[in-house]
């Protein structure tokens, strides 16, 4: 089946500044089990999805357009682009900046521990 | 952890025409159980992901760029862009191909029944 989800902008993500916008790939449901969210996710310049934590799962995310400031569990922060992997163990905290003039987007998978 | 996999090219990918390049975001392990698989995928121009089935497990394609024809279960063929989503159910069968004169990316993701 082929289909093509209808996107869902949300304001101030996880405590971020701004607003980011989702395009769901699958739900919850359709990942059977395994995870909770996956989807891709365009952060707007100047905006952020906040530091949050993760217990139970983990969120890799993988960046495939523009430039972003990925803050790790131990607070350092690393500008990435295309083609970089973010991830965490699960029960840490992370968050994800957009500080350039252009979009940047990811993918981002929920998947349990 | 920030990181960049190494490409993996791939001749002939399940009986495909010519080659496809893998850019893997997740391992088996780090997907903890619940896949096998989790990559970016490039398909050149004029080359396919042959006709294969996915028991106990199935295989989303989320487009991220280009146009390929996605061939369904059921023997259909649909022309995909950015943002579509083709699933199949665990069990079923299914191929890509790219027939245009642009390389064709997707994000393939292998998860368990």
């Amino acid at each position: 089946m082929v289909k093509h989800n209808e996107p869902v902008v949300k304001e101030n993500l996880r405590g971020g500044q701004g607003h980011v916008v989702l395009y769901p790939i699958l739900t919850a449901e359709e990942l059977m089990g395994h995870g909770t969210m996956y989807a891709r996710v365009v952060i707007p310049p100047h905006c952020s999805i906040g530091w949050h934590q993760h217990v139970g799962n983990t969120e890799p995310y993988y960046i495939i357009k523009g430039e972003g400031t990925f803050v790790d569990h131990d607070k350092s922060r690393t500008t990435v682009h295309a083609g970089d992997i973010c991830t965490i163990a699960c029960g840490e905290w992370h968050s994800m900046e957009n500080n350039s003039e252009e979009d940047m987007e990811m993918i981002a998978l929920v998947i349990n521990e």
